[in-house]
């Protein structure tokens, strides 16, 4: 180990930490550089990340973090996109396709997205595993690639190279296994270094909030999306965020085909459904924020490249410019693979959907193939759960309420049997909530000029 | 990594301590199992002692980390001694030679003590160390060399070997460079795992409180105290502490030799001054747990042994056994180094001394090249510092209140220079306290039967 600053040694910094006090950018960038050069040991590492969780960093800090690892490694620079360039982030759910809706919305409205995706861990999906249902589909592309196809299409989907933020992946893997994860600051300097990075002028972000969620409470996503909101302000990008439910799935497809079928039929007709909804929602912040539009005006020219056709054609093209199989939206149940076994699931009673936990109903779809235990493991593109019923919904006994799609008819069977006794009945049907339940504006949003 | 026990996983383990749980006797011998075969990463474990850092570990934790510490290795055996069994630890300070004068005391008075010693770091001086000034003189034995010394003379002062405790050296090392060493039950475990690894029934701990001690604060050394003695108790041995002033040096020798000079020339007399005072209360704890004496009937037989010069015999003939040239005890200064310049300090103005800085003092000795900076940094026997003045004291302009033993006149110029600044002088002399400021007994001690 070479010889540390005097006050930068690792031990005090820890120690400063441990005894709730605020680390400067210069000991935060000396930790965080030394844990990538070996100077910083993996325990000193874990003992200080252990003392952010429990004495907490300030905003301050969070900032400081954000940019030390958004500037460990390459950055993409969008200054060459025409248009205002926009990215989207969510903080993960169950049958949440925005993404794929967002994309070529927004290239409709005159906005480039350049949107590096994740794949699916546990019971949440990801939108690269959804992309890679559609036969041909290359989303490990480089950064000159993504810049080519965005420049064509005006969007493009694709997952993070490993020269982009090599410290929050060193990071992230560390708190995995130490008990860490779960600090508000860590979470957002983490999601928004990883948007720092990718160089987007407007940022728009989807907190979830509920039972299948990483947070569950509405009050502790709203306090994280404040802070990448707060964070990405600083940093000089157009910020906004959504907190939106995930107490049940979003959209009614969980698994890679059947998500990419349904975001087709989605965009094949006017937009409906919670779904459509949040997408249309997060669509029209990112507007509001690049292209100075009022909400209004935002949500009316997204519905008019919706209801034209014109997202759906765009989503196509990008497919294409990625080798897909273009085809797939024209004709989604032909082009995408399907599972050998397809069984309805029936209603045991009639009544009202009272609850439809995403969790659980996650867990069902990856344990049929869909999803991934461990980082790394293969998904299988063709299985998962198509929900019929939504909460609020009223059935009749025997009435399907879900299709289950699977590779043999036993876990078919299993995956029925667990979903009807997760989707729970009633007498009454609860009060549909909007799925959109607060918005998290910086101060400039929609009021400075138009910016990258 | 194999499959770990369901529950066990050091993730659930941690997270559980980070969120204020107890954690089970099996959770911890897992993980720190685990992490002395490496399915515990560094990270890991480093994350986990700060998380028991700032969350605390019970009394029944600490026992149980306690009992997997000294489990992780060799125990000694020492049922084949003659007598009751005794060892001592001192949490370390500045010119602390009690162990050279507890060790000949106890054997002389029907108790056999094996103890295992440690070496100086920063300002604390090692018993170690001060006895290697010894030409001659062995302190690595092996088990067998032990066991063979401490039948012969009643007493062994000795190095820890490798085979003992390995976990807690393991653990120690992370801790070091962590901002993990003050916790109560780290300490206390640390510590405690030696003693009862090292075999002995009988435990007598002195916890130094003082700007010169690991703790400076009464309280903060009571509660140490207390929870080493009822670590001690659970394991079954008779076990007592005391809490002891480490605010000015206790001997007046600070440094290998002159320490070692100092223990002889105390021996040599009737009892006298404080370094004498905490040692024959620390003899007096042991013989009364160990053969349930009184404390007044202990005091008188070890002042017998003190006064008779058995002790120093005593002290003789395990410095003889152990290599040592014994005639260190005749004539200290003919046989010790002494270092090429000496010189005095003497007081800038007439005055009481108010006070005389363990610490700082420990620091300027350890700087002559008494102590050591870092682990493995070697000695100088010879050098250091010998104060002529205690706080209390009243000297005259002029006369020494301290002399320097150094390597050359620079060094020893600056020490006297620094020397002279910390020792403060003020006109009214302060009250002199008794260095023993607390005995903390378990609730056995000196009650029950005599014990090994």
């Amino acid at each position: 180990m070479t010889a540390p600053v005097r006050g930068l040694r690792p031990a005090a910094s820890i120690g400063r930490k441990r005894d709730g006090h605020e680390l400067t950018r210069e000991e935060l960038a000396a930790f965080v550089g030394g844990y990538l050069d070996g100077s910083v040991s993996e325990g000193q590492m874990g003992a200080m990340l252990m003392a952010g969780v429990l004495r907490g960093f300030s905003e301050a800090e969070a900032f400081a973090l954000t940019e030390i690892l958004a500037q460990s490694g390459e950055q993409l620079d969008l200054s060459g996109l025409a248009g205002p360039t926009v990215d989207k982030h969510s903080t993960g759910g169950v049958a949440d396709g925005t993404t794929l809706l967002v994309a070529p919305l927004l290239a409709c409205c005159g906005a480039t997205v350049v949107k590096l995706s994740g794949r699916g861990l546990g019971h949440t999906g990801g939108t690269l595993d959804k992309l890679e249902a559609i036969p041909g589909m290359n989303v490990a592309l480089d950064h000159a690639e993504m810049l080519r196809v965005a420049g064509e299409v005006g969007c493009v989907v694709a997952g993070q190279t490993e020269r982009l933020v090599p410290a929050d992946r060193a990071l992230y893997a560390l708190r995995d296994v130490t008990g860490t994860v779960e600090s508000p600051a860590l979470i957002a300097s983490s999601v928004m270094s990883k948007k720092l990075a990718a160089g987007a002028g407007t940022i728009v972000l989807d907190v979830k909030a509920g039972d299948g969620a990483f947070m569950a409470g509405e009050d502790e996503a709203g306090a994280l999306a404040e802070l990448c909101v707060s964070i990405g302000e600083r940093a000089g990008r157009r910020c906004s965020a959504l907190v939106t439910a995930m107490d049940e799935p979003l959209g009614h497809a969980v698994g890679g085909a059947l998500e990419v079928a349904e975001v087709v039929e989605l965009l094949s007709a006017p937009p409906s459904g919670r779904l459509a909804e949040v997408a249309l929602a997060l669509a029209t912040e990112a507007l509001v924020s690049a292209r100075s539009m009022s909400p209004s005006e935002a949500h009316e020219a997204l519905v008019g490249c919706w209801t034209s056709g014109d997202a759906l054609d765009r989503l196509g093209h990008m497919i294409e410019e990625q080798g897909g199989d273009a085809r797939v939206c024209a004709d989604p149940r032909a082009v995408l693979p399907a599972a050998p076994v397809a069984r309805e699931v029936p209603a045991p009673a009639g009544g009202a959907v009272t609850s439809a936990p995403a969790r659980a109903i996650g867990e069902v779809a990856a344990d049929l193939g869909s999803g991934r235990a461990h980082k790394g493991d293969r998904v299988d593109p063709a299985v998962g759960v198509e929900m019929r019923v939504e909460v609020g919904d009223v059935v009749a006994a025997g009435a399907a309420i879900a299709v289950v799609h699977a590779r043999d008819e036993e876990a078919a069977e299993r995956a029925a049997s667990r979903l009807a006794h997760l989707v729970t009945l009633g007498e009454e049907a609860p009060v549909r909530r909007c799925p959109v339940r607060r918005h998290v504006r910086s101060g400039r949003a929609g009021n400075g000029p138009p910016s990258r």
